[in-house]
């Protein structure tokens, strides 16, 4: 284990060159195309069985030990976002309107390095070692209920996952058994009002006055329906009523999530934004479409894999800290592998303790401390050559 | 006077042709090219002088009668509008995204046959009649002020304006002296919020939000702030703020349009826009830009001219009813072409009777009976003949 | 005429302490007691035949002149209003809670004063002055309708009346043909929540916060649904929930007034506001009553009385102005007056001019200048006068 | 223990003609005289020690045991609220818009009735008890400050509180280690207009207009600005702005209540309400004042001594369910006294089973099932019991 923790960080240099070439061309969920490409190459390089097209998009290596042994899993997602990078970088996007603004780039380059750094070792490996890159972890449906339709945890015991956290420090590495992560799903909404001359609101029905009213009361499920004791969120991120500036709105769109632990209060909120719509157009003479699409599961973490990983983590040197932290509102379609097998999923601090503004994942302007893989890779690595060489493959371990 | 009138008649149909040419290819404010060309081409198969490119894109067209005169100037605009066509018409647009959506097409085939119509009459005409092609109407600066300081009045002695008004029935004239349509302004504003993860409000200053409660403030505008008898507008026809789902709004766009008779109240609207904006922003911890520009004046009518067409009018055998109309909340840049010389802007009724909805000006399924093209020519052309032949040369007309 | 407006001006100083003693005694609409008794007994100390209790607590005097001839009724309301006065002024009102905010304090006193100075003119009076001091103005059903219902225009052949305005300089008449005033409405909404522990929202409806919703969402009838052409208001002026501050309301009182000059407008005001009621409780899961109470119609002056006293009024010295104004949209029940006998209504300025800052009628400070007595009483006598002794008694003066 | 057990047992129903007679005379917070003295008035018939007017309104009687010991505080409380009772028991509320609508009521019967239990037991008794009757709990500074400064904890090694609560089922007790309950602020905003003629709002500045958009805005606090993780509450409980229909409100008084366990999100909240509150004026051309009262701390409860009531809990024959709740966010002045010594406060389930529906606390329908005052005795008169009576003083029993 502490050769592989001095590889990686002999390594290191070629994570950072990997993910600054990930992040200079990032590809939409659902529409990667030269990403798979580059990591199916880079494993075949490397002389690993790959397999492409996994579940869509997905691409899976499988590296095989020495020795025969139980099977680990690592997962990294390789989806950007469409956000146009305000950032002014070596390494900025160069593809107009869409940025790697939640690390996926980071993800992929630590996945890649760790299974160069254990494809270097694998004459004293016991077991296989599973590499799932993942597509499309950023949209509904996600890439990783189709990946597992497609095989690619056939045979896996466990499975580790990570996501460097910007907002969490360099060194720190934040785990949680049960719910670490909630329920993410999407709605969107048409509301139809009439159209007209910008002077003559009598004859018109003014979509984006009634869109402007309903996004307002909007904010009273949060306030006044859900339990204070309660966590959930409703965001409407869309908002899209595009006419000439005197001509009074016909329709407008829009598009938002809602976050939530709790089951019953996912039901109630899907139900009373309906109920709020249907309420706004009916008293301002509009119409509505309504749709709500279920996202990703909460992901929970099984209870051993999260111990194990504390501490496993608390013996790397580079980890100062391990913190079991609240559960997070952001959701993940991580929560589907540990549907089938056992695993955690576990966040690497990745705030650059010199940065005085920290902006948020999904920001224009977001960026990470890059040393983070390097720790993120440790971790991973240090879990799965453990679990894997334990003499009773890891059962004590846990 | 009756031989145009019936002349006119005859050439209905070839409005009709040209009215449904021009719909199938309409052409956004100040980027017209291939309108003007068309007209300044029709012009020249009359063997009428033309001068294009006048103010920009305007074409101005000049026919000289037998004898020396006075001269009437008819003015007719010709722009589209940046709205996708919904009706299914044989003449449907076949510009994307781009429709005639306020009759500027039956506008300029009026005119240009009514100009036909005279040309074939020229051996009986006294004076001139200048034939003023106007750019871009519905997008402030406008073509008209500009066209003026390109000399399209000079030897004016009168000019006269119609539009053709689906909301009124076919048959019906509406005059009225003084003020007949409203100052119309326009203004932009950028709200600056804090974009983020959907799942962390917090962290984040959500634009959207901030957008909607402005919105829903800026209703107290009228409600509250301006005296009940003091007609005005605010609207706004703008508002994008186009992101994932996912993702907190960083930023909103709003565009939109301020309307009133009286200047007092002009000025207090635009001040009172940005006093709220400012403390909305201000509340929400965003910030904001606010661009206002000052748009047309209102349309004054002068009162001479206006009894002038409204007697005229009366006598056309097509003009069911003169009607004396409130004023209109509607913009025109033909205030410009009055700050110069006398003249009157009147409305042409061109509701088919038969239609049970009638779609107003500047929606997705506009139009008007064609008819109505007819009966603006016509008093547009007795008005022109009878002020040209009159012994007095229209002095004791008017 | 000219010994009336003499006798008027030396008899100005009563009306200065009449209105004081009127001001300190306030009373509310149909509560008044003091009031009516103390007109009744001004008039008996006059010796003219006086009825109480007309149509409620209606005073109304009657003085014969020498000859015979026609009637001319003159009218006056005499009701306070539920605001605590915060002048300090040595005739502040006394009685707790309700304040002569409007100037009917004023208007008693100019009709009692110039009853006063006919009746010492009597033996010059040809045909008779009906006074008509009318209870209840400020609150529908009002005093009007009940006061002529119980006879008080019986013989009468014109009506004057006007109202002292304190927003007008002084010496300034403000006439009008036709519609002067506007209807003025009532409604009484009550929004049912849900009560409970401030803490514990979701297991309440908050009806202050659907209540406020309900506010919110009103602006948009005047700014979206009423044409900006048409003049109409929509306040609220009552807004009760008293709770323990950590208590979630359970109900919410709400009461309003709505003014419009036009039928239809009116009747669609009423319908939108329950519409807009009823969906804002539907999204927030309340319910509701709606109360819509019609008022007052709107005062409508006969043409020809309008322009009888516009005529006069320019002949009074101490008017400087007589003014057309646009119509007001405030409420007055003086049209049930008019709809039985021609007459006309008009303002008198009260406007002190050294005064910087003036309070709205029914402001808690409101005040008007008290020489603005003497100028209504002026032109309410010089019309009374030249109507009843003019020869062929005020047909053709009219 | 058994026979206290038991005795209590007999003793309900005096527990019921209590409780019933307390409820028929509620007294508001800070008010309370009858009550106090009716409770004074039993101690002394049952031959305790009494002291009256302990901090204010205060009672505080002890009972010392044959043999000296450590000394347990119980404590009740004793206000009622502002509210109008709508049950129809024989019980209803006599004093007019005052309610035990938080069971109080309960709370004294439980204590005055445990008390005669044990004093009938005082010759087993080891120790002291002292009851701490607490006026003015609802409302902040409350009665316990008060009383603890003036002593009523002198020589008190441990206290126990518990809360009747209508929402949780009878034979159910909830306890919880740490926060157990919320802090509970206040605020109290004026927000100053300029009132005037309801049919005039461009003279005034509608301080209801104002104040609705201020609620509206309000909720965003929660819904936007605190993190879905932190729990808070913010309720506008009072909205009065009283004025006839037709005049234009001059101001409204707001209050309303914060909840929150994290001290930084309570600052927060109070620097935001204000932030938008200026806003709102601001942008709308009011003034405001804005005050806010730091209300009670949460209440803490120690780790031993709520594992040892859980424990003891768990043996009465009446308790079917000892429960670690989740924190409440309401708020409670008993976290004053385990600043000072060690304690725990629970909640002792009161709803009946067979209720459809059961009125929140602070409801005007609230009611509670009475055996559970008996349940509530019976679990602190067993841990009193014990813990005096252990041999090693409860040292080890904790």
């Amino acid at each position: 284990m502490n050769q592989l923790i001095t590889k990686l960080q002999e390594h290191f240099e070629e994570m950072v060159i990997i993910r600054r070439y990930l992040h200079e061309y990032p590809e939409i969920s659902h529409e990667e195309v030269q990403t798979p490409t580059y990591i199916a190459k880079f494993y075949r390089e490397l002389g690993l069985e790959v397999r492409e097209h996994v579940g869509g998009r997905g691409v899976v290596a499988t590296l095989r030990g020495a020795r025969p042994g139980k099977t680990v899993a690592l997962r990294a997602d390789f989806d950007g976002l469409a956000i146009q990078e305000l950032n002014e970088v070596p390494y900025k996007s160069k593809n107009d309107g869409v940025m790697h603004a939640c690390g996926h780039d980071g993800h992929t380059a630590t996945l890649l390095v760790l299974a160069k750094a254990l494809t270097e070792m694998h004459e004293h490996l016991v077991g296989s070692v599973v590499f799932i890159h993942q597509h499309a972890e950023e949209v509904a449906p996600g890439g990783a209920k189709a990946m597992i339709e497609d095989g690619c945890l056939e045979g896996v015991d466990v499975i580790f996952g990570t996501h460097l956290w910007a907002p969490t420090p360099l060194g720190e590495i934040l785990v949680r058994d049960g719910a670490i992560m909630a329920a993410a799903d999407r709605f969107e909404i048409i509301i139809q009002g009439k159209g007209g001359h910008g002077a003559e609101p009598q004859h018109s029905v003014d979509a984006i006055v009634v869109g402007a009213h309903f996004v307002t009361q909007l904010q009273t499920l949060i306030s006044r329906r859900i339990a204070p004791l309660h966590s959930a969120v409703v965001t409407v991120g869309h908002f899209e009523a595009i006419n000439p500036f005197n001509v009074i709105a016909d329709t407008v769109k829009i598009q938002g999530t809602v976050r939530a632990f709790d089951e019953v209060v996912r039901q109630q909120i899907k139900q009373e934004i309906e109920t709020l719509l249907k309420a706004t157009c009916l008293g301002m003479h509009a119409s509505y479409e309504f749709d709500y699409f279920d996202g990703y599961p909460p992901v929970i973490n099984h209870v051993q894999e999260t111990q194990y990983i504390q501490n496993i983590a608390g013996q790397i040197p580079t980890v100062e800290q391990v913190t079991v932290c609240p559960p997070f509102m952001i959701g993940e379609d991580f929560g589907y592998y540990m549907q089938h097998v056992p695993g955690t999923f576990f966040f690497t601090g990745a705030k650059n303790p010199a940065w005085e503004t920290v902006y948020p994942h999904h920001h224009a302007k977001f960026d990470f401390d890059e040393r983070a893989m390097l720790i993120a890779a440790q971790v991973l690595g240090a879990a799965t050559w453990s679990f894997l060489t334990s003499e009773n493959n890891g059962d004590v371990v846990l």
